[in-house]
């Protein structure tokens, strides 16, 4: 009942001490390895329990995606894209644990997610989610202890300095089940379908219900977990956020995998036949809370609920902007790859390729730029925590959105029809079919007929068919029509000086 | 080396007669099933050569599909719809074998496929392309004969008697590996690029080459090949269209799978799994041609380049179209499945939702609008066959793709983000994770939280995350720069006198 | 009172008749300005009575664009597209006085309209509107008189019969000025909002309110009016439908000219200032009845609500059909100026242009072959009357909107800057001003700069900046609103067939 | 012939100095209007030379816009927002003679665009482009002396002293007439199409050619000149700028007027007929050049070929986003206009009203994030000018151009057909037809019958029928290939990297 503790000694190893004035609290790729190792996380997939994360065909690449942003803070190339001081501690840390101060702060970490989806084609939902809302949360509770005396700015200060000290992955635990999408919380049936504090002791709160679709939940150390909406004043048990190790006792984690990924399970199954084989696998995990204790030193809110919507409204935009700016990330890889396979196809010159490739940019800088527009006009609150514009912020992400179907259409359109019905490894190494294989799928003679059916795969990946990737951009980061709504609540906002101006060119008294 | 004699007695049984003046030859699914299980197809897949297609996991599902049209041709209620009388026998046929005679006819078929598609949310490939093939075969072999005196006609009215009468399926091979596309067939360095005749004997002749993406392939009696482009004259050899059992000696079909279908080879993988459980699974082949012999009486072109490129214009905008009309019917599903997602998720009467499903059906019916437009804009060449407008075939085959890329998006932006991260069955009648599941999925308190489950994992099939469906429209039926490339050459042919118009209306003399 | 007898004395010498079996009802152009000169309008203009149309600057051009219509029929090219026999009188009539009987015979209008279109650049508003009426009367009329014993098909035929014998150009007044649109015509406050039926004596009816933007109303020498929405059996004196001579008294005519045809009024302005020199203004008018006298010769509907919906549901899918077979004209016109525009700017040969050119063709068949849909998936009634599909009519006239601004756009991309800014000829011909603007206004070499010039007016005509072709396609022949309506309605009937699909392919038992 | 330097005396009562320690160089709205009355300028319209543009319909009311920025700098309200401290002289001026010196300073300057176009409705071209143009000049002239040891930029930099100082309006005179766009300046058969030195005097050079589509030429005080175009070795006496005086000797301007402005020539028309009756029509010139002498004090660039691309390339994004800045002023009256119009028709309820009224903030807001982006994603010079990033500024203009026709398109939409019809001043104060249509027209009965008249002029206007507007945002700034060409340009400077990223993750070496 007292995990937090001990939690405290537990990675120190993992603190590298490197010399002068400025300590690094950077884990290495493979330290993150052995500490995901290390963690007893009650785990499932496919109906069994995943006793070796490391080892597992679904996590093992997710896993390498995550270790791959550990290893490049020790890059001297990317010390300055993926490392920064901590405003807490002064000491260097990784980016993925920085609150951002400014403009350049945040966009810095918008580069940062475009650079590395292009690098691993993959979610970063590991350590992507947890950040804006420990800005969210920095902020909100600098707020309410102002208002209330609370001790919460302190005790999530102390919290985060941890993470930061010990280079913790943290998942970001937001989407609730939501049952009835038609009724609040408080007026549900099913009392379970948002989270919500059923006891409260001397040492903490017990907690009950489930969080879905959370990226990269089993493959971090930790867990931040905070209300999915803003809630009324009868819904106190719901207005809760608190942070718990992934291996708590009394969680459960229920692995995820799209049909594409099912792939992964299937007997000789290897290699190129897995698209992006070393990092892909769109990683999530439902997660059931069977009455889990948390500490009061890890509890950053309980029944607070008139600041609810302050905290979902302020995180809300810098989520929306990172998770559009990796999708970038993945729109510059099908256009990288849409380039390369009419370069394998022999089409590389045609007219139409070059005008697709240049509509495919178009359509994806057109979200980026429009990210950039939002964290310029962002704003910085009491706590010194800065945050995006929320109108361009859900802009963005919904070009993010309809750019990466549109790209992925193009990718599908300039890879050709095998694309859609590529052999598997155990075709092209069997002695008969293997020959045939090379000698009838080879197409521009300069190139091997092997990468030509590697690309393929991963083409197959990029666009949707062989991962979820563009489908994730309609859902991940909340759904369009959410996106609609705030465009929508900033018109109903600006209508009405745009109401004056027209009656006023028109010549109209109103 | 005489296969084609024996063949003619080997279905005998598949002839049902019934009473009456007009004789039936219509086989039932279960007669197709036997067909297809007595065959001795040299088939791969996933490096394993198949022994009995009825029970692999990858071609089971497709035969249901075949079987469904054979079935339906006994069903009253279906019997205007999926049967006709034959102009070569006058024997009520399967509508998959008739060849069209005028505007209804056409259109007749497209309703089916529109019909076919909502029935079982697959592809018809075993039997689909190869009508389309034939009907532009009826027309040029007329051609042929007349101008050269060969006898070809008479052959292929010979052969697609018997197809007729033992109700045969019969997969359509037209597309060749191409090698390098900036090259022509006698161009390539690669000279297996393109099927070709190899040997010319007294008997028949002897095929080399392959032919790849062929729908249905495995899972029809015969196959009907032809050249997949307009040939020079020094092109002589790939001049060659003919038809063969799928069994012939020298034949071998590698059958494809796209990721999303790798987990039909799941150990443990079942019901639900599979997205549409029953039919699923785009179903295609490779198909290497190891010095096929093929006896005259199967040969329906044999170096007569001057007609290639008329037979292919004439089939093409007629499977530009039937391609086109089954993805309608997909889309009809997708906006099925959206409705029902909101049904089941509470939100039915959102008003987004009900303009989201109005624009997809706007999409969608534009393309089917102008299918209608093509058929109705056709022409009858003498030998009675009747085509399809090649302009607006392929502007709506464009737009059919374009629809169904935004029904998909819509399906996923309506049904939520579990439509990409549903768990499988191992997970469901797990004892702990089952209940835990159902209680925390259910949305809509009046429906079943094993419905809404189902209905996600059809959507992510329907989607195409589950399948490639939606990749398929933009690569089945020729990629979208075949269609530019004929709206291009129409609208060249218009422009002079668009031209014309505008000089004169601004009184400009030319 | 009694003026509906002497008109049938009136344009006798109209009547050519010809030798041989088939009399001839087929005014001259010449012959129809000169009618038009007799009649004695009561219309104005930018505040001033219009005494000769045929010399004012406003309407004389719309004169043109009609007369050439009445011209064509006497072309022997334009015979079969112009011209057909008529169902009533078996003789040869002129195509606007035509009723559809079969989908040949509707097309051929759609054809006709495109082709006109193209000649003219215009509106064939004078004579476009009542065909579909017409077309539609005869078909309701003939059901109202079987089921309710009243007198209106025969005398509706009598008076089309007249219509056709004396080729007559018609108007067709359907909107009413409709008031508070959140109200039927019963609830207004302002009575007028509708036309309606203020008295009933022995000789006929009085009739009094407005119809508002009525295309050719004042260059037409009838008008056949008709309710503008289905009534309630509240609304009797709303469901009116009859016919008059432009000239009755009592009929006053205010005649509209949107901003860019202002232009036509400035003294100086002429020859190419105008864009579309000859035949360009689109024409329309209100019309205010100030209780008009209509003999019961002429009434075809009077206080028999139950039937108006019916006529307004046939007699829209008709139109919108034909209305949007003009755009695509139109189009053609832009896609032709384009190419042309791009020739005299010396970038014919840049890829973007063609790519450019390929995409407005792409966007405008799509409507046109869907129009060609409606049209084959249309029905005959007992009637004898032919109407096309509603649902592809509503989809092809919404993208047929969606076409023209696109082509637009386009339009003035391809042209270049000074099609938005051309010089007037005060300019061209001043002294001094005429040679700068020609030496420097000369882009390709070998294409005099006048003719640039020229074409740039057209193209600002043509794009929507110097005329209202391209809002019109927005609002004419009902608002996109209405369309969408249509399409809902008509997903609604097939949401429940496509929602048993999914139902069905996912297992669930509703 | 030494008249540029009398000139510093003309206006130096319009140096407001004011109490305090920084100077005011704010000139009011009717000192400007003085000041243009005195300039002699050669300039014609409609074939006469205009006397006092004070008092030309065309002119009068572009005059009226241009006034209401110089007295906005007066108002207590605005000083933020369109005044700011000089860094050449330390004193106030007005925002439209600032060079930028950081990215907030860039963004204030796209604020105030969309701001004023907001109020006026209109073009602000006599003060828009120069600004741009300086900020590039003067990058460029202090790379130039530093590398050449030229006197340009000192000469600049006292030229624009004298700007600020005198707070002059200068036109910012861009785009030659380019003769055959297939050929560079040099190789022209009609040498005059670019503008080029013809001589060079020891006190000046003498200049000849033309500058076509200046906006505001005629209204502004001064004109800023420069090459339109990157320019050769051999093509030196193209390499030219400087300034003058509108009033130069040898200058001549003819003025234009698109086809919906000629309505302000028409007698008789006033008020409301001219949509946007105070402030409207887009001001533009041709300017003709015959041989018009330059002192040497006023030359900023005489035959320095090398550096005519990077002025081009610097000013170009800044223009660009300042010309896109406006047109999101424009379609927020859209915005505003479209919701009028639905209250004034009384459908301000309907569910798709507030659908398009959303759609078209979010295509609109599109554009306008993306302009924040680029100017943060910008660079300062060594001279300390600041300048916006040219992929998102070209991205962002791009999009401006769409989202202001889908913006028309649905303004159109949903004003209704009235916009495309609306009757003349004379109709409505005619003694017979002014009470008609106030008793027709009305709609909404809370809204005077009046007020939905001018709304339907505004919107007209607005739409692009009335005005240009739409079609200008097309070609104003540069047309969309230019677009295009940067976008691509930029690509190909990615796709490499974007192709390593994509062969990486394939696993093949290159």
């Amino acid at each position: 009942m007292i995990w937090s503790l001990p939690q405290k000694n537990k990675y120190p190893e993992r603190i590298a001490l490197r010399g002068g004035c400025i300590r690094m609290s950077l884990m290495t790729g493979e330290q993150y390895k052995d500490s995901i190792k290390d963690l007893k996380i009650n785990l499932y997939c496919f109906g069994k329990k995943i006793e070796n994360q490391l080892e597992h065909p679904i996590t093992a690449p997710a896993i390498e995606a995550v270790a791959l942003a550990y290893d490049l803070a020790h890059d001297p190339e990317y010390e300055d894209k993926i490392t920064t001081i901590s405003h807490i501690t002064g000491d260097r840390i990784n980016y993925f644990t920085h609150l951002y101060r400014n403009v350049d702060d945040f966009v810095k970490r918008l580069d940062l997610m475009r650079d590395l989806a292009r690098r691993h084609g993959m979610c970063t939902g590991a350590r992507c989610v947890s950040g804006n809302i420990a800005n969210g949360l920095e902020s909100v509770t600098y707020q309410m202890d102002k208002k209330l005396g609370t001790p919460y700015y302190e005790r999530f200060r102390a919290y985060w300095e941890k993470v930061q000290r010990e280079d913790l992955s943290v998942g970001g635990y937001i989407t609730d089940p939501k049952g009835d999408r038609s009724k609040r919380p408080a007026e549900q049936t099913n009392s379970e379908a948002y989270i919500r504090i059923v006891d409260e002791k001397r040492e903490g709160i017990v907690v009950r219900g489930a969080k879905v679709l959370i990226s990269g939940a089993s493959i971090a150390h930790e867990a931040l977990v905070m209300p999915t909406r803003g809630l009324g004043e009868d819904e106190k048990a719901y207005a809760v956020s608190f942070a718990i190790p992934t291996d708590a006792p009394g969680l459960t984690l229920l692995h995820q995998f799209p049909s594409p990924d099912f792939r992964r399970l299937v007997p000789g199954a290897r290699g190129m036949d897995f698209g992006n084989e070393r990092y892909g696998v769109y990683n999530a995990c439902q997660i059931f809370f069977d009455d889990v204790f948390v500490p009061w030193d890890r509890v950053f809110m309980a029944g607070e609920t008139e600041f609810t919507a302050t905290l979902v409204s302020r995180l809300s935009p810098c989520f929306r902007c990172v998770t559009s700016a990796c999708k970038c990330g993945h729109r510059d890889l099908l256009i990288g790859g849409s380039a390369v396979m009419a370069e394998y196809n022999g089409v590389a010159k045609a007219g139409h390729i070059r005008e697709k490739l240049s509509e495919m940019s178009y359509e994806s800088e057109l979200s980026y730029g429009c990210l950039l527009g939002a964290a310029y006009r962002g704003f910085t609150t009491d706590s010194g925590n800065y945050f995006p514009n929320g109108l361009y912020a859900n802009v963005g992400k919904y070009q993010a959105m309809k750019a990466l179907w549109f790209a992925a259409r193009m990718g599908v359109d300039i890879s050709g029809g095998l694309v859609m019905s590529m052999h598997s490894m155990e075709d092209m190494e069997h002695p008969e079919l293997g020959p045939l294989i090379e000698k009838y799928f080879q197409a521009n003679p300069n190139i091997p007929t092997q990468n030509r059916m590697k690309m393929m795969r991963l083409m197959e990946y990029l666009t949707g068919i062989g991962n979820i990737l563009v489908a994730e951009s309609s859902q991940g980061g909340a759904p369009t029509a959410s996106q609609q709504l705030v465009i929508n609540a900033e018109l109903r906002k600006n209508l009405e000086q745009y109401r004056r101006c027209v009656l006023d060119l028109a010549g109209i008294d109103d």
